[in-house]
Parts: C-alpha cells; structure tokens; sequence
C-alpha cells in the first residue's frame, strides 16, 4: 500500500493502483454495485484531457515539456489499452459532487500512468500533479459535460445506425406487400381497407421523423463548454488555452465540435440533456406503438387477428405447450417504458439545478448512456429477430375486407351516410353481403368502381 | 369603490364587494382564467375558520362576544349560500404564496359578512380584523392543509361511492356469467380455456382492493395541523385554543379528525397527498387496464375478438356509417392518464418543499381534486353508460375455446409437454382437432374428463 | 324541443339549438363540468369546414351551389361571432372517439346555421346534412388533428411573445448589472466570482434556445393530415379536393401548411404532438430552474442570502406581519411542474395508439393547450411582476465576494492546489484575509492581478 | 457441445452448462449485457421450485420417488452455492415473454443438477425435464411472480433496516439539539423561530411514515397466485398440492405468506408492485427533501446559510481548492430522482397489461429491485457519512434569530397584524431592534414573556 493525501486527510491506496485517495473516497461514499460509470465515458474523458493538455502545452503552460508529453501519451495509452485498465476507472456512475469524483479518477489515473511512464514512483504528485498538471486550466464543471457529450454523441450515433436498418426492413416490407390488403381499424373497430404497403410505410415514416431528431440534438450536443473552468469564468486558464482547446478537441475526435458563446450558460443548464432525452422519449413512444401493433396483428394464432405471424423465437410457455408469444416486442415496449421513466429523471435532474452548477448531472448522464444502450439492443433485435422474418396471412385478410360491411364507406357518397348506415346495420344483423343489400340502388358496374381499392387509395 | 390597505400600498375594491385587497392582488398576480380555486376547498375552509372562532371563543380570546359571534354566523350562512356568493371567492388555484391568498380571501369575506351582520361599513376593519380576528391563532401554514384535507376526504369518498357501484355491476356480471366459458389469452396469445365469471370477478377483486388504498388514505388523511399556525409553533394561539380546535372542527365536520402528534411536521410534510396521489394513481392503472380489456374484447364487430358487446353510446365515425367505437372505455383511458400525469407533477411539488413549509401545495391541490372529479365522472359513466348494458357472444366464445389447439394444455400431465407440443403443432398445421390426434393415446373416456371444464377449474 | 335521430335512436334537442344529437350524446357520455373544449379549437375547427367546403364546390362536388355558399358563409359567421355562440360548442374535452363527437359538434352547428340562413327549419338536414355536406370529403381522423395543430400552431406562438419579452428584460437586466460582482455558487457552496451580467445573461441564453425549440416544433406542427380522411386512405374525398384543400386552408389562416406525404402516418402517429409536449417540458423544465434561483437569492431578509430583492407583490402571510414572500417565481414553478406532468399523459397518450388512430388524442390536445395557457400567464406575470422590478443589494455582493477565502482559487495556478487549499483552510479557521496569509509568497502587485476580476473573467 | 432441441429447433449448449437450450434462445433474443436477472430472483426462485416439488411429491405426482428427491435437494444446493454456480443464472433482466426465459433457465438449471445428482447425461430430459418434472404443476404465470413476491419482500425489509438506523440517528439529534433555537423558514424567508431538536424530529416522523408504508406493502406482498399454474386455473396441478404449495413455501422461507384468494386476479393484476413503487416513491420524495434541506442550511461556508456543518466527505472541487461539497445528500436525491422515474415506469407496465397476463412484469421487477438497492444504498450512507457527523453552528443560529425581525410576530395578538407589520417594516428599514420600536407600547416584563421561546412554542 502506498499512502495517499488529501484536504480531509490520509488514506491507504493499493500500491500498484492507478487510481488514488479521490477513487477511495468516492467508493466509500456511494456504495453502489450495480450501477458503475461507463467506459466510454472514461475513455472520452481521456480524450478531453488529451486535448487540455496539448492545448496548455501549446500555450507555454510548462516549463519542463517533459510533463505534458507524458500526460499526452497517458491519456493516448490508456485510451487505446482501455479494457485492460478497466478496473482503475471502477466507480460509481451516481455519485454526489456533480462529477468530480470522475474527474478526480481520471485525473489520478493519468498521473500515475505518466509518473511510470518517466520512470518515477506512483503518488509521486510532486512531479505530476493530478490537479495542477492533468487537471491544469480545467474543471470538473467544463470538462465532465464534455465528456458527456461525446458519449451522448457516440452513442447516439449507435442508436441511429440501427434505426437506419429498422428503416430500411420497414421500407423493404411495405414495397414488399405494397398492394396487400388488410383491414385498417380505428379504435380498434372495423374501418376502411388498407394495405399492408401503407402500414409499413407509416411505422417507417414515424420512425424517419425520430432519426431526424436524434440527428438534431446530436447537432446540439457539438456546443461544449470546454474552456469555461469554475463557473464558465475560465479562471485558471489562459486564454490561449481557452481560445483552441476546443479545436484540439475536435481533431482528436473527428467531431465538429465547437465552444460554448456563453460558457456561464453551456455549464450551469442541462438543457441539451433534457432535449437528448425528449428525443429518446420520442424514439421509445414510437418503437412501442409500433411493437404493441405488430404484437396485435399476430395475435392468435386461432383466437386473435392472425393477420401476420411474427418469426417465432422461443417456446412461449413453460406449461402451454406449443405455445409462441411476440417476446421481441414484448422487450421494445419494456425497454420504451424504462427509456419514458428515465425521461422523467433526467427532466427533474435538470430542475433541480442551483445557480451556477447543476449538482445532479451523473444521474442523468447515466439514464442516457442507459437509454441508448437500451434503445440500440431494442432496436437491433427488433430488426434481426422479428422484423425481417415476418410473414403475412394475406388469404385471411383478403378475406376480413371482403367479408367487411363497413366497406360500404366507400358507397356513403353515393347514398348517403344515413343510408349507408342502414344497409351496414342490416349486413351485420343479417349476415348479407353490402353488394346483395344494395344491388337494386346501385348498377353493378357503379358498384364495382366504388368498392374497388382504387375507392380507399384516392392518392 | 372603497379605499383598502395593506403593507404594500392601497388599491380600490369595489364597493359592495366582501373580498378586499389580498384578492385583488392575487388576481393580478396569477392571472389564470382557466384554473380556480375548487368551491369545496372554499367552503371547508369556511368550516375551519368556524371551528377556530368556536375555539378562540370559548378559550376567551375576545371581550366583546359580538365579534366572535358574528365571525361564526358569517361562516355558517356563507357556508349554506355559497352558490350565491361564489363571485367573491372567485381566486386562481395555482398561487404563489402556499395558499395564504386563498386564505386571505376567505379572511376577508368573512370579515366583511361579519361586518355586514353587525351593521358596520364593508372595509371597516379597525372592528373586525381578517387577520386579527378571522385568521386569530391561525397561519395559512395550518389552515390551508386542514381546508385541503377536507376536501380530499370528501371528494375521495365521492370517487369511492362511484367505485363501489362499479364493483357491484362487476360482481352482477361475474355471477351472471360465471360459467361462460371464453378463451384465456396471455401474451395476446391464445392460452387455455376461462370463463366470463373469472374475469369479471378479477376486475372486481382489483377494484377492491384499489377501495381498500383508498379507505387507508382518507384515515391517514383525518390527521391535520390545525392549531400549529406559523410553521407548526402555534405562536399566536393560545394553548386552550390549540388543544380545542380540531375537536370543535370534528364536530363541525362530522368527521373523525385527530391533531397531528408532531405539528412542525404535519405542516412542512407533504406526503399524505403524494400517499392520496399514489392511490389515485394505482385505480387509475387498474382502471384503464380494464377498460383497454374491455375494448380488446369488443373488437371487431366482424375483423376483431368480438367476445363481448359494449352498449352502443353514440355514432362511432363521421364519416364511416354504421360503425360504433367503445367510447366509455376510451374516456376512462384519457383520464387515467391525466391522473397518472398529476401524480408526477404531486411527487414533484413535494420533493420541491424547503424547511418549514411547502411552497408548492397548491399545485397538488389542484391536481388532486381534479383527479377525484375525473375518475368519479370516468367510474359513473363506466358503470351506468358500460358495464351495465354489457352482453356477451357466448356462442362464439365457445365455438372459439373448442376449437383451440391450446386446450390439450390439460393432456400434458398424461402426455408430457413434448409430445403435446408436437400434437399442437399438428392441429394447428393440419386443422385436425386434438380429439382426432391423441385418440390412439388416450382413451375416450380419459380424453372427456382431461378436456372437460374442470380441469382447467381446479378451485 | 325538436327530435332527432342517429343510428341508435331518437332525442329532443332543444328546439332553437344549433347542435344537434350528436351533442347531447356526447355531453351525457362524458359528464365533466370542468374541463371543456378550448374555444380556439372550435374556432380553428370552423375554419377547416370553411375550406373543405371551398375546396369541395371548387371540385363540384355539390350541383345545388346553395349549399356550400350557405356552409361557408355560415363558417365564417360563427367565427367571427363565436363568443355569442360558445354555449352551443360546451362539450368536454376530454371525450372517447378520438374527437368524434367535437367534429360532429361541429358539423351540426354549421349545417344549422346554414340552414337558419337558407330559411330552413333547423334540424332539416336532408336539405344540409351535418355528415354529407358539412363533412363531405372529411373524417375526423383528419379534420380533428388539423385543427388541433392549428391550435397548437398559434398557441404556442403567444408562448413565444411572451417569451420573448421576459428574454429582453433578462437581456436588460444583463446589460445594466453587467460588471456588478458577486459570490458564484456550485452544489450552494462558495465557489469563485462572477458577476450578476454574467448570471442574467445565462437565463436569456437558455430561454432563447426554448424559443428556437418552439419555431421548430410549430414548423413541424405545419404539416396536416387534411385530405386523409378515414385511416389516411382519401376515402369519399376527390382527387381534387384532396390536392386543393390544404392550400385553401393555409389562405383562410395565413399559414404556410402543408399536406403530410404519407397521411396514413400523418393520421395514425402523433409524435408531433409528443414534440410540442417536449418542447414546453424544456421550457418549464428551465422556467423552473430560473424561478427557483431567483428564490434563493432572494431569500431573506436577514438570514438569508439577499442579494436580490424581487418586488413585493402581496402581504406574505396572514400570521407573520411583513413578511414577503416570492410568489411570482413559485407560481412559476408550480406551472412548470403541472406542465412536466403532462409531459407524462401526454407520452402516454401517443404510446397508447393502436393501428391506424390514436383514440386518445383529446387528453393530449387538452394538455397541451393547457400547458400553453399555464406557461403564457407564468411568463408574462414573470416579467411584469417581477423580473422588471428586480433590484440588487450591490454593496452586500461586493462584501460577500471580497471576504470569501474560495476567491484564492485564482492563486492555484501559482501555489499549486495543494498549497492553495492549506490558505483557504487556514483562512476559514482564523477568519485572516487571503491576502494576508499569502503576502510572503506573492507580490502585493502579483497579488492584485490575481485577485482582480479579470481573473475570472478570461473571456 | 450437447445437442439440445425444443419446439423450434436445435441448439448446441456448452457440454457442461447446467443451462439448457432456451437460455439460449433468450440471451439471443434480448441481448443486453447490462441489465441482468438480480442474483436474489433466482435465488427466490429456487426455493419456489423446491417447494413446489415437496407439495407435489407429497400429492402423490411421481411414482419414481429418486426425481422430486433429486429435484428437492438441488434445488437446496444451488441455494446454498448460489455464488459459484452464478453464472449459469446469467440472463438479461428485461425479457419478452413475462418471465418465461427466467423461468426455464431455473427449470433447465435445476433438471441439469438433478440428472448430475443421479449420474445421468446433462440434458437427459427423458428421465427428468425441465418442464414436466421441475414446472410440474406450475407455470410462469404463477411462478414468476412469486419469486417477486419473495425478493421485494426481502430487499424492502433491507431498505428498512437502513431507514430505521436513519430514524435513530435523527432521534439522536433532536434529543442532542433539543432546545438550540434556529430561524424557521417558509417559502425560503424568515418566518418565526423553531429549534433544531423539533427539525430533526419532523424528519423522523415523516421517515417513521415510510417505514410504516414500506410494511404495509411487504404485508400485501405476502399474498401471492402460487398453485395458479396458467392464468390462475389450476390446469396441470392437482387439488392436492394446489392446497399445499404455498404453506410448504411459507416453511422453506420462514414467511406468512398466503395464497391469493382470487388466483386469476392475482395472477392477471400487478397492482401490488404499484403499490411497492408508490412506497418507494413516498420514501424517495421525503429523501430528497431533506437531504435539499440539509444542503440549504449547510450552504457556504462564507456566503450561504451555514447553520449546520455536514461532515466533509471528499475534496469538494479539482480546480476551487478547499472546496467542499454536501455530495452524500447529493447522491440521496440522484437516487429519489432514479426511484421517482422508476415509478412512471412501473405505473406503465402496469396499465399495460393486457388480459389474463401482463407481459411487462420484467422491467417492473427490475426497477423494483434497483429501487431497492439505491434506497438501502443512499440511506446507508446518508446515516454514516452524514447524518452521525452533522454539528450546528450554535451561535450563528442563535444571532440569526435574535436579530430577526419576525420575532415580532409573537406581538402580534398585543399589537394587532397592522401595527406590528409597521414595527417589522421599521426594524427592516432603520436596523432598529424590535425591543427599542415597541418599548413605549408594551412593558419590559411584558415583552420579555412574548419574545421568549415559550411564545414559540405552545405546545
């Protein structure tokens, strides 16, 4: 063990680790298992500090070069060698301090890595100072919500890559079956007829409209208070560090990043996570209404709609044998409520913000970091394991729209809705079809026209 | 016109108006048009007011009897007129302030009645004070909660009166069907044979117990602050007034009411009406999932489950004639969502309060009396306009459970759930009856009782 | 009385009524006094009949040119005159059919206007029917909708006026406290200076970005399913008036709309809807955020931090004499809450859609045109009756900054963190100024560099 | 490899996985690696198995007694080794199916170990399967839910152990700090003196609250729908072991458990969880208030409040040296916030239910249980590195008071609300004391008794 310092006190660090007496403290004061920051986030938080430290070096912040060469070269090793350092990053992802904990981590395990790196002992802050050298012109209060937001960005961009194949099955699907027929129903009652082309398309369409807004806050999230230190005052910096940082950055990323016009503002609102989140609430409202729907269709198989048979993926019951239940959707419209509760979390977190810092980021970093990875598994199997293996029925639902009275729709303009109504009544009291009932009022040929498709496909 | 002060400054009332300067400022402040102070807030607050002029007469708190005596009056025949007076206590439900211009308002309208009654000019309140006299040993700190709490008692039984008529209908049904047998699903999917009696009486046990929550909150509820004044102190009051005055408002009330043990609690602490919300929010999930089962049942008419027949309540469709849509059930939907909705805005209020007091209580009292008044409307439609006129397609339903492949459910303790899955698939395959495949392996008399009701029936 | 009838039988509407049975059906289905149909949306809805019924003459639809000239005329008559009419629109707003019975509301009231101004007796409707002529070529599938995005459309434009009135005071405010310092705080603890500019101008940076997010969910809200009719299929329109109606529209309403490409997503899906509820949860979200620190700066007068003082708007307590309480910023924050709720129905609501409508559009309409009600009134009474009125304690701020040991944080980069921290403890136990405990390490001109404002202020 | 097969096809299984084929499938299907089935469930689980196999055996269900031994006694060895044999328990929490996944996992594992017991082949399903043998009599739907039952029990009974400590430490407080006098205060403004010893006390009975909620749900959880078996029927089991399984469950977990009356509601119906997260969202929303109030009065230390000192966790800030901030309670309201949208979710899944099944209950009891642990979590560390170490500034609370104006309040029923309103407003003004303004109007001895505490505090 090696003993570590801080402004409380002393406390024992394991002699090897990376990590220092800010990690401990944070272990012990939020003593979570099961809900841990998450490995982007730290890696993208190297990167932010790989990009401080080049730009504090451009700015002739160091005398001896020594220093931000080897923090340069730490935060580079530790980011390509992640998953072998994993365990030095452990740390709870809810955690008071608005981060700094993270922070902190980071900080300490950078140091260390380039104490080693120039051959001198770990702890050995003297040399490489976790705060003033890695943490040197920065906050916790810029640099956490930068990290954040290349991880929002990041996994955003995951979750859009496998919209984009729901998309493209959808769109596949409805050319597929474009002229299919199907009932349509409103209120789930007997409406006009539609086909399953149009179906199709419409979950496609919907599901577009979410791509364009998960690509508009990714647009958002490029604005990055980085720079902006205690407060967005930029205190401790200079500003040279302050004027390129953000464009050293961008190059490490390969993102567009670009910094904050009111930085006081880009530090204490939270507002562009609350619009992240609103997004993801539009993806999940979406994916669930979709999922809800097809779980309908398929229903049956005897005693439901029976209109599309899903691809069967398990055996549904343990004790009703032969029996297959729509999991895959089943797991959308869940991920889609966890992913809606988070929505109200995060919008609260953002609330709850106090003057010139909001106190409660690391709860909503990590229901967004959840949602994407919830949304992207949701959507990923969707595609894979329902939607590209579905089946129509299309007997049985030519069948259902030609068995339909409310097909007569089609006739209203003709004899009126009253009318129209009467003879639908009397199909269904009497089991007669709507061309029997109306034969004498309409020609055969009139009639043909107004129940042809064409009648419910006017454009 | 007549000339009122307070310590901001003077403003004109008009002349015959009982309300004074409080109300007009409070007008002004929170201009809502759309969102009033419910009128049983007002009169129980009236009850209050009664019951503190009761107890701080008879602890002495008045030479001259005139005062409290015309103080009582005024509440009572205010109370008994309300209807005609309600202009004056005309007041935006959503207030800055944690209620005191409701209190105010109710102070001054009383004050100016007592005036009246005893013959002295409206404003005039050298000789009696709406603080010092109306609002005496009170603070808005007790007596707005203690008004509320009233309310909320009496609105919560009025929803429960409605629920237990939907209880009743749900029972009648359970015993009229009780052996209709009808297709179980889960999942959506076909699952083993039930019957109408079952359903209808699991709709009633949830109900129950949502009667239950809600029986336990307005005990919860019968404990008020009343007596604390500011901040639960009692400061102002008298200690014979405080140990008197919730017996004298019981009285009044008619009602079981008890003084909180710890006053300085019951007055910052909002969670009875998070723990009111939450009851409200548990008969709204319950009810809305009834009334989406209910509308899943009665899909169709001719392309859905059509198992059961809503009353027909109106023309479904402007321009699709004939068709009728389960609007009941829709409804209670919309306003089990609204309830659902105010219960995170009720949470939210509460978590918001700061110290001493919650600033955020009116908000919660709106949302709460709006969710009785939505779910009694939504629970009396139900009953009166839904369930009571519900029939059922018995014919269908049975053909339905007989033709399903899931019975054999009941052969897997004699077959194993192997060899039933393979004969499912078979029937489902081939449409063969299950009868037909498994008559080689078990015997007729076996295959009668394993496929009759009571196995599927075992209690 | 007069009687009428529809497809489940007859009622006696009262006999000079312009609505008709479709009304009474509705207003006994869904029995709330309390929540009614928005004017505007009848309004807007008057206006949508107007320009079906233009673009169905235009397409010859009707060979009597009686008709549609009565209908249009009669449109236009009630809206300009709707006040004198608004009790024949008093229906619930919260209704099942999806809005069935507000589009039926007003197809009679228009027929029976038209009617009136033909000379006929109301009730008439085999000469001018509320389905055939009024509707014709319409559902309320798109009918419905449109007018609600019409709603929305100029509702949340008022929004933004208001908005953007309290954005210009907060910039005025910034403008006139640009360079008056004061104590920055992170998680309420002392963190480094800034200046009351600063503060201000963070709240206008914000509340612009919620205004840019309103423009584009109006943008958005631009496109409508008209012409959709029944499940998006056109079914009974023209090909003409399908293609012609909406521009007709956009010209009574001066509005740039535009028909949906793929109207059966157009009809089925309502996540614009879930846009606009998540564009006023932002809003509220960061209304809050602002109130609640203005609050707190506020808070006092003697033990409390003071360094603002909102204007006096109302006697703060019935009890306590003198006392002023903050009411402008806690109504704000209880509209933002009630709003942050809806957000909740209103996600609700959309996820709950099924096929090809969502029979629960009414419960979202009617919160979002409550949210936009609530959030106009809290940010005109905010800017109005508060944020105008604001004044500063200037010389208490300058104290407070200048006694506070966090303001050696601009000695770090100097000292180092860790010699740093040694001074602020130092000068928090012995109540010593920071510039004397450091005046043997740092020159007195040093130290007036560092310590001066530009130091915070980088950029 | 083995070879495995179910109804759907083959799979290859790890030659020595206890886990069989639908494991698989289920991994495949739902392929999260951050949600997993809680250690707890699965442990619950496997005593509903061993009891489910004693109630069957004793009901005469094998006529091979070597298979419910084989099944009894590796049910009980896995209990006891859960830990090393976790792995093959390793299965995505949220799971379509409602259960079903989780439910063969367990039979597969404990079929496995049984057939190891007796020397036969892993997968030898011939001599004991997973579903004939070890779900003899049970289902998912019965089976599932019990073992939620069992592990909401046990995590909420670790929740209150935690908050009981929090309750005495409060206690402990308020005896320790009984009678120190503090500035009481609503709406965030001076209000009237209080004591710290009645503070702490408020947060001990609203916590007292809580824990009686927490009970009164862990009461309603001891009933559950085991010997329901598919949607509560009973088919497959017999009247025998239906009688007996849950006392013999009752015995295995030392529980008073009891089995649902109405086993198709109690299956069908997930109110209960509701009523679990209502009470964690009860305890989440009074968490947070306090640990908001702990905060306001620890603000500073320089420029806040500063009333209490909270213990100083963890170096406050990397940039602001000395910096130290209240991140326990920080951390308390992250979790409420996490708990609060847990409880949206949960209230979704619930309404969502559909029929005789709700295929939703996963994510329910996910959150449910992450509900649990953050809440133990958050307390536990609230109580010890919180709670046990706060000091009050004495002094500075007892100045704050005596310096207040609002002290005056207590002069009020001498001086009526008017005149004491104008000495407040005087002291506020001139920095005159209350005692020096009011010297000519009220005696010495006579002010000395209204300004005492005992004016304070009536009772």
């Amino acid at each position: 063990m090696r003993i570590e310092h801080d402004s409380l006190g002393e406390l024992a660090v394991p002699k090897d680790a990376l990590y220092g007496i800010h990690t401990l403290r944070a272990r012990e004061n939020f003593p979570l298992e099961s809900i841990k920051n998450d490995p982007e986030l730290c890696k993208n938080f190297l990167l932010v500090k790989e990009a401080a430290a080049i730009a504090n070096m451009k700015a002739g912040a160091w005398e001896d070069k020594r220093i931000p060469t080897a923090i340069i070269s730490s935060c580079d090793y530790l980011y390509h060698n992640f998953s072998y350092y994993h365990q030095e990053f452990d740390l709870p992802a809810l955690q008071g301090g608005a981060g700094t904990s993270t922070n902190m981590n980071i900080n300490e395990i950078i140091a260390n890595k380039a104490l080693q790196e120039l051959g001198l002992p770990l702890g050995d802050y003297q040399y490489i100072s976790p705060n003033d050298d890695v943490n040197k012109s920065q906050s916790t209060n810029d640099t956490y919500p930068t990290a954040g937001h290349l991880t929002m960005i990041k996994f955003t961009r995951t979750v859009m890559d496998e919209l984009s194949k729901v998309i493209l099955t959808l769109q596949g699907l409805a050319t597929k079956y474009q002229d299919v027929l199907k009932m349509g129903r409103t209120q789930l009652e007997d409406a006009v007829p539609t086909t399953f082309g149009r179906s199709f398309k419409a979950y496609a369409s919907i599901l577009s409209r979410d791509m364009d807004r998960l690509a508009a806050v990714c647009q958002e999230l490029m604005t990055i208070p980085l720079g902006g230190t205690a407060i967005g005052t930029g205190v401790t910096g200079s500003r040279s560090y302050m004027d390129t940082v953000v464009d050293e950055l961008a190059t490490l990323t390969k993102l567009p990043l670009k910094q904050c016009d009111d930085l006081v503002d880009g530090i204490q609102n939270n507002d562009c996570y609350v619009s992240l989140s609103n997004a993801y609430r539009s993806l999940a409202v979406d994916l669930s209404k979709m999922s809800n729907d097809l779980r309908l269709l398929n229903s049956g198989p005897q005693d439901g709609l029976s209109e599309i048979n899903l691809p069967k993926r398990q055996a549904g019951s343990s004790i009703m044998p032969g029996k297959v239940n729509p999991v895959i959707p089943e797991f959308c419209t869940q991920v889609a409520y966890q992913v809606m509760g988070h929505a109200t979390t995060v919008a609260m977190a953002a609330e709850a913000g106090q003057l010139e810092l909001n106190a409660f980021e690391p709860v909503a970093f990590y229901d967004l970091f959840e949602d994407a990875r919830l949304l992207r598994k949701a959507l990923h199997t969707l595609d894979k394991n329902c939607l590209q293996g579905i089946t129509i029925n299309i007997e049985r639902c030519i069948t259902m729209v030609e068995h339909s009275a409310e097909t007569a729709t089609a006739l209203s303009p003709v004899l009126g809705y009253e009318r129209t109504t009467e003879i639908i009544k009397e199909s269904l009291r009497t089991g007669k079809s709507i061309r029997t009932l109306v034969k004498d009022e309409i020609s055969q040929e009139k009639l043909d026209e107004l129940l042809s498709p064409a009648s419910f496909f006017v454009k």
